[in-house]
């Protein structure tokens, strides 16, 4: 593959930035500390200000309150991660889809494909499914029974969405997520489970992710839906008749239980938990490894766990924590002024 | 798809329920707050009493005490819930699998196909593996070496039984999930890890339901077992030479260590651990994120972990953690009685 | 398949033990509690020692000190687990691979796939990949664009290599895995989530074992790194940058995000997580369920989180911790002292 080369002043113009220095032909894109010189780097963290003194980058881009410290050429961004996520973006190699019908795949005969559409080897696609035009289906991907793939949606390998699930437009899939299971309901008569059918669907909107190995299961009654530009990463689990809001975004390994309602513009972290039917508001951010056991009605951050410790301290104070009613009973003016 | 109808009366009769009021038709399935006068809703969680006033439900499945709250059609039962599941089940659509294997299956020469199973497109079946009567196979799944699929078992899509997995009769498997796979077993020898072979299988119980992605190890040395009627949601990890007890339930991404053993009639939470070796014994209840770290040998309900704050007042409590024996030590008439 | 056989003289000679007792023949493997007479168990752990003296098995591995308690046939280990293992891997079937490309694989015209290599059914390889020779790539396994699978690795299973993912020597993956999906790296722009490419890879080393539905993303800019015989349990998420030091394992279910380093010998317990851009010294201990939230940088043991209770006690507890820092300011003596 041939990488294409850009100089400075053309960045600058494409992007709207101002340019600082002599012009210079751009490459490719590297970190403050291991960009070459004919590499552009960027200053976002003002952690890394220190790097600018030693960079190799021949190009940097930066706020204009961090020019002076760069003594090459430089690009001022008011934004520096996002003006280099766009000329980033100008590196990335794209794979080429063919449109069309891969000779292995298997397309039931009430499935309607678009011919502008690329559908991968081994491909399945069920009864009365949609693919619209521009959307490629990769290798291994399979799409079961009543489904619709946007415009320009991007399933990339070994995807499965399994039964009723409707993606809008721009949607990417990450290889192994499945959509569309069934979500888990189930009743207990006498001793034995019995299933509650889960007659709902999944529906993603415009533009949002879907990271690698990701579930999110279909409604029981009513349909499990991600609203607009939503951005989950890995492993992330989401019950059925969830509802998250647009713009909101989730780091591997976080799980929804089931009717949870999930606000706009939030930010789980990591292996954090929602349990089933609360309400979580707009403008919520949860750290990694939470559990949030109740309603969030205020935007703000919000947290549970201990801190980490060495094993030793930590089996004291673990111990202690047992104890924690009885010791703050003794305390002087108790305590039963619970919050 | 033309979907169903039946009258209450129809239903009454069929599930045993006593039918209030007039007779009407039933085209599908709601809840009281969104199903149409063509649908059956229905009461069980006390929660939504209120909402009968206002459901526009042609049919309402409820208990007898509930009966004078609803002005409209209504159908005694028991236990509502299980009622409604078996109603909505009549609605949920069956796709259609024919017998036989497709075309661009991959079936080893030394494994057994019953005639009467259905083998999807893109499906592997490997050496000296077993599939009976009415199993389901579907597209892209992978069934290894040495393993057997009971009657009327439903392998969605893309499931993977690596090897030596037996599954007993109608258990359901939700695309991605991996059984059979290698189990997490090694010694260290002059600084560098060497595998122990893991001989031994799975064993799955009639009317298991293993959810997206969940992977369940094979034995080490005797099997993994899952007794019947076992039900897994999504992302559960399952060690080697566990055994789940009938009739247990795990929430999503809930984790057991090797060589656990967990009672009958169980319920985890989503994202439970439960360390290896320990035993759990019956009707034992893990709330969700907890950590077992030892044998529970009394029914109950059992937690670990903190409660949500916002994370200002959770640094505060978090920082007073760590220094809480000392805490303790300081309290009037400490505490060396710990329990 | 027909289980070889062997003396105890013969897997004395072979793996340098010294026989105790009357040679036997030796058909299997078990564990001391199931054995039977025509096989080998062995005493590793102290704790099962009482054992000894019920045992059924022919041939027994252990320790010289534990040696006198055996009445039967004895193999003497400076290590009986090692030994245990070299021997269990005598009995282990193994599949045989045929080399070359099974018709049903799609393979890219620019992929360069070794005569020794052996491609499974529906398995597709992209453009300018390269397999090794004695490579396995299993059923349905994905290998996408400019990925390289070193000699005698074995992809067993719908295991996605997506993009620049580079394995070095033997190492084996499970199914599932997903490796190369792009990693969760975004920037917000007018209240829109914009993708920052990411144009790095996948680099893994030699006899590394990764589990089933684990996930390794690549790189921003520069490489995911894991060092030689690192050994990832199942389920277990890798973020982008993350380098992993020789011989660490990790646990089912742990999590590390973005740019985090970790150390050599580290070992990370079940559903631990390690926050991004945090360092890890090499011979660090993490417990299951633990949250790393800064670096480490002496070796040992780290915990946290809270201990299991009856969920009664542990409600009182928890409602105290909320007050925790309340309760240390009326303590004796407090308690801005902290450390």
């Amino acid at each position: 593959m041939n990488m294409p080369t850009f100089t400075a002043a053309e960045l600058a113009a494409r992007f709207g930035l101002e340019l600082r220095g002599q012009d210079r032909t751009v490459a490719g894109v590297g970190t403050l500390a291991d960009a070459s010189p004919s590499q552009l780097g960027f200053l976002a963290n003002p952690r890394y200000r220190s790097q600018l003194a030693q960079t190799r980058a021949g190009v940097v881009v930066l706020r204009a309150d961090d020019a002076d410290a760069c003594t090459g050429t430089a690009l001022l961004a008011r934004d520096p991660y996002v003006a280099f996520a766009r000329i980033a973006a100008l590196f990335e190699p794209r794979p080429v889809h063919a449109s069309g019908i891969h000779p292995t795949a298997a397309v039931d005969a009430t499935a309607q494909v678009d011919p502008g559409a690329s559908i991968g080897p081994h491909v399945s696609i069920g009864a009365r499914s949609r693919i619209d035009a521009g959307a490629i289906i990769g290798p291994g991907c399979l799409v079961g029974e009543d489904c619709e793939v946007g415009e320009d949606c991007e399933l990339q390998a070994r995807v499965t969405l399994w039964t009723r699930v409707r993606l809008g437009k721009r949607v990417r899939i990450l290889p192994g997520a499945v959509l569309g299971a069934a979500g888990f309901g189930m009743a207990m008569e006498a001793g034995r489970w019995i299933n509650v059918p889960q007659l709902g669907g999944v529906v993603v909107g415009d533009d949002c992710e879907i990271g690698a190995n990701t579930t999110i299961d279909r409604g029981a009654l009513g349909d499990t839906v991600l609203e607009e530009d939503v951005r989950l990463d890995n492993q992330i689990q989401i019950g059925h008749n969830v509802r998250i809001g647009a713009h909101t975004a989730m780091a591997g390994c976080a799980a929804v239980a089931g009717s949870a309602r999930i606000g706009r513009h939030c930010l789980v972290g990591g292996g954090a938990g929602i349990l089933g039917h609360l309400e979580v508001c707009d403008r919520v951010v949860i750290t990694a490894m939470s559990l949030v056991t109740h309603s969030i009605r205020e935007p703000g951050e919000y947290s549970s766990g201990t801190p980490l410790m060495d094993n030793r301290s930590w089996r004291k104070s673990a111990a202690r924590f047992k104890q924690l009613d009885r010791i703050a009973r003794r305390s002087p003016g108790d305590a039963k002024d619970t919050e």
